[in-house]
């Protein structure tokens, strides 16, 4: 991956929509967008709050006449302006997604967008038609899939190496939630524990999304339906702080995902395993460099980025060499520079190169249908639950 | 552990029911019977087959006055014999223990059984009638219970150190029957995927029992209901070979469980997680010397078999120093050392010793409960069936 | 480490020596000081062949005026420009580092400079007779400092957390030279294997010096004298490309270096164990964001990066939360960000600020002690060596 | 490695010197012996101690006529029975394994030893005049040797897989002697720290000799000097604690060997690494069950034991299926079912099958010359030294 910029290094004009300061996804995408060199910050809808606003905007070196009150302003005066914002990456809680996400495709504008994609499903379908139908892009930050490793797994399950897909394991396991941090004011944990802000989903929406959309984007399989069990265990929350699922799949494919924020030692471990009749595989987010491939009947295998087994998917989004670890922000970045390859595309006319890859509005779609399906699943009991059509 | 027998050395007459030429478990339960030096084999109804018993005898030692053709002849003249043994090891498929179990309870010969319990719950209600009843003693072999690392885990969760638990992750996970196996007759295969001699579970009573045992036996929780899916994804296999399960307990832990026989790339891949409001553990068959111990807000502590950090109820299951792994033999092993003591007490009219630990006839019906609440759910279509009364 | 930037957001301006079309360490080292958002780079002399020179300039978005036919055009011009640069980055070969970089200082430049910092001693002595009265920075960058878990294993060690230091053990350890790829021309092969453009040191002082360089960071100590066998495995091969190392240091500490590039399997196996009177400490570059801490007679505690027992040294360089792994860019990026502060201290006239920390020439000086004194060792036969006076 | 035994189970007659209670040695090599049925303990001089020998051999179940006040009385009266022992295991101090070892042979009785050899080297010569052309069996107890996974890295070399061998590293690194416990009397620190009882060589010769025999005997290469540095760190100690060595072979490989007893955190971490020019293997005691296998050029493979990639050198000696640790007593135990094969061979007058594999006298010689060289290196100030000649 080339730090090359075709075009005389004409960089992508960014604004971004929340991401002021003390905020902790908004440093993610502005370092993401930065590191491949293709995007610059030139505005900001940064906070709610003007002094705050005022603030962030100086320090990240955004002009004063383009740091604005709120999206609305922005995406009007954007618009407006020769050298007006090309993409707008938006950063703020779930349900602040979907309206500046519509106001910017509808002023002509590309979007990158936080995940999981809305407060509800109808919401995210309101954002749909609107974002299938438009000319402008729309990105979901569904980083993890930026891993070069990730998009080894998916090539290989693609190209059959394992056969016949049998069984999944997603998990999603964390453990900063394991008491009552929001009674106390801390930020992230504040609006991800509040419905009106997360949705009707907890740690099934915070992070099962994450586990769910990589599971899918390896395997490629297509769910059916859920059986979910969300719990509170942490006396006073508002929304689920751990989900266990069972998943079906058409063709009989059968799963497990199971996220939580209340499992002690655990930080991010956000892993996948898939098997099918021929082999399997092994992915943890902790060590995304490796990726295990056990084909059946022969010894295991450690695949690393950029090392021996490693094919033309991992290379294209790496960067370094092998034995140097990438991690959460380079994967990062691959969703940024994949947008950027499809911006570029777009503004030519042209359509996305086939190898580009990044969340869509579909994925982000299914991503509500999960979430929907296993609140309502756990709300009756636990029963079986199809997915929602859409 | 010291290797010495006390009262001059006498070592406990054993008698075996199965294990002959080709058989796995028994040549296991025999290395783990000779290990700690508790027992002497002298006896044994082998095999079915008069040839195979004859020649399995010779080679293990057994006079040929004592290689009988079943377990009733056997049980009858050892129950005669002045030097006839004082337990039995059966170490057959699944329907041939509950028979012989109860004979030799009833012709006074403490019983030592290989799991699951049997072939079904009535049978198995049947066999407790008799057990509990019996003055001789019915040892079942989890042998999992035996690592050092899982008394020391099971003593961490009783003295508080998790918290209450909320949260349990357990998984039994091989690959050996990702293909018809048992189509080219492999003897291992063939009885396990019949349900004449496995019963009505495949992989949730062969290795999901050992799974559910190792979680029972480490938190104490109790449980109440579970939801489950069963697959044959081998075209032509009559069980299940893969078994995905949602449980819950009571005081409000949650459960999944996970055991596959068709996942490539995982050899005998047990595995438990165990989370509650102050702390986590997490303990793998595959590295049983060691034991993640994760406090709350504090680093994660690796704790390993006789070195620091490991407390008098791993000590007393533990033979060499750390860094020396010991291992599936050994824990195997423990069991019949514990056995031995309790056999001892016994035979002294004594109680058995406090710290004596060892599987009897109510883990084996838990077992058996939860491998029928399982078939049952997945019959039903994965509805959540509770735990049948016993 | 928040990504703002004091004074109304001026990035440093940088210019670049080296670093054209195809070089590795060029893009590391335009990644690594993009992701703070600390510099911007505007000028260069990045190859010597004057069409590569523009390509890359145009690439890069640096303006064909400052793109300079070599390093002398450029110091004169940019120190002459009042938006010249204020600090260059020297990513050339080896032998190319000296040259430039005394141009630079003198031009009243600072020097962010590749490793090792010279061909020989007599070389680096006379680059850092210059640098330490220059009243701009010299800054190397042994990335691997960088690293917040090394920081806090640095700070460990200085706490006394460790007791007496009494045995450490470093190893750098690679494979990408296992055959005479040199030959077929591989570009970063083709002059690491070179004496003129290397020195006389191969393994030993490409990988060997940071490993030397990671030692002496985290723990402290002062090398005596070593005694070196510098091995070339690789027929035609013209420097060592395996080089095994004792190590006396001062106090009475003993240790092990090696440095290979021929062990297959080792991607880039840079390794740190220290071992004192009181606990231990093992860091691994391709797990960076662990740390084992090992207290004598205590559990093995797993340290992790933002994570419970991880201190302020590593949180003033961490960016991103525990369980996100941050990799090679981010710690040789920290070098970057690092240097931003030193400098704009230094532009404030203020000293820098006493928590931040850089290489400096008189690690780069250690360095070309310590392959001076391995060469000799080994041209010796092994015999122990001191480290030459500087 | 079925538990049969031809010639109808007649089990080898053992005789033990030195393993009364307390020791730990003594109790490995029983339940070595026990694990495969092939031997019954009979006869002892287990301690120097008339009191200890005659409760210990109570313990054990040996016969009071039959425990003996030394090891000259047994030899004598053991020879002379028709029922007397087939061979014995000496479990003593080193300055005590040459004088029984020699007498038992001459009394026509076989030898199983433990490591290292002898005092010195002239010992240990002695000793080698009188097995070299005696009758009986000499077997040295280098355990390690006898993991499965070591046969298969030992058969790997072997066939090739590896190419020509250019580095080699061994490591055995302890931290049990950290503190001067020997001073408090700890029994097994006492007698390894005294130079009367463990001769001129502490960590070196206790653990420093099997980290080089495993690297021989993997390997086959053939030590031509070496270069060694030996510390005693803990203040009052007597014998080296640390020992740090770099190793010249025939045909110009080169290695590191690094003993340790004082490095928290390391339980017995001996590690053995090899590199060729086609690949490498990397082996860990700690792990025993697994081998990395890196053919260069291609992705990492981790062999398991009785798993694929297992070859028939490890099948031969392994017990249970894969997944199934093994651990340290099982190793152990088949150096004793290697000798044992060895025995009855002898026994028949017939040769050593081909395929059983055991230390022997001239690995214990090869292990004084190593420890020989390496303290004259470090007695003459850490120079290269010549493998002494036998």
């Amino acid at each position: 991956m080339p730090d090359s910029n075709p075009a005389s290094h004409k960089r992508i004009r960014l604004g971004m929509v929340g991401g002021g300061q003390g905020a902790f996804i908004g440093a993610v995408h502005r370092m993401a967008a930065r590191l491949d060199d293709q995007f610059t910050l030139v505005a900001g809808a940064l906070s709610s709050d003007p002094a705050r606003t005022a603030l962030s905007a100086a320090e990240l070196g955004i002009a004063p006449d383009r740091a604005y009150a709120n999206f609305e302003a922005m995406a009007a005066a954007e618009a407006a302006r020769p050298d007006g914002i090309e993409a707008v990456a938006i950063v703020t809680p779930n349900h602040l997604h979907v309206a500046p996400a519509m106001a910017f495709l509808k002023a002509g504008i590309h979007v990158i967008c936080d995940k999981p994609l809305a407060l509800n499903l109808e919401e995210a379908q309101s954002l749909a038609a609107v974002a299938r139908t438009s000319k402008k892009l729309f990105i979901l930050t569904h980083n993890y899939t930026g891993h070069p490793m990730v998009r080894q797994a998916r090539s290989m399950v693609a190209q059959g190496l394992l056969g016949d897909i049998r069984v999944v394991n997603a998990e999603y396991v964390q453990d900063w939630l394991t008491q009552n941090i929001e009674a106390s004011g801390q930020k992230q944990a504040d609006w991800r524990t509040d419905p009106a802000r997360s949705g009707a989903g907890g740690a099934v929406g915070d992070i099962g999304t994450h586990a769910f959309n990589l599971l899918c984007f390896v395997t490629g399989l297509q769910p059916q339906s859920l059986c979910a069990e969300l719990s509170r265990f942490v006396p006073g929350r508002r929304l689920d702080d751990d989900v266990q699922i069972l998943l079906r799949f058409e063709g009989g494919a059968r799963g497990m995902l199971w996220a939580s924020q209340v499992a002690p030692g655990n930080e991010n471990a956000l892993r996948l395993r898939v098997y099918g009749s021929k082999g399997g595989l092994e992915w943890s987010q902790e060590e995304p460099n490796h990726l295990w491939f056990t084909p059946f009947g022969e010894p295991k295998r450690l695949l690393t980025r950029a090392g021996a087994g490693a094919g033309p998917d991992a290379a294209r989004v790496s960067r370094i060499p092998a034995g140097h670890p990438e991690g959460y922000l380079e994967a990062f970045a691959t969703i940024y520079a994949e947008a950027a390859k499809a911006i570029r595309a777009a503004e030519r006319g042209e359509a996305k190169p086939d190898d580009v890859l990044y969340p869509t509005i579909e994925d982000g779609l299914a991503g509500m249908r999960f979430i929907t399906a296993a609140v309502a699943s756990s709300a009756a009991g636990g029963v079986w639950q199809p997915f929602p059509e859409v």
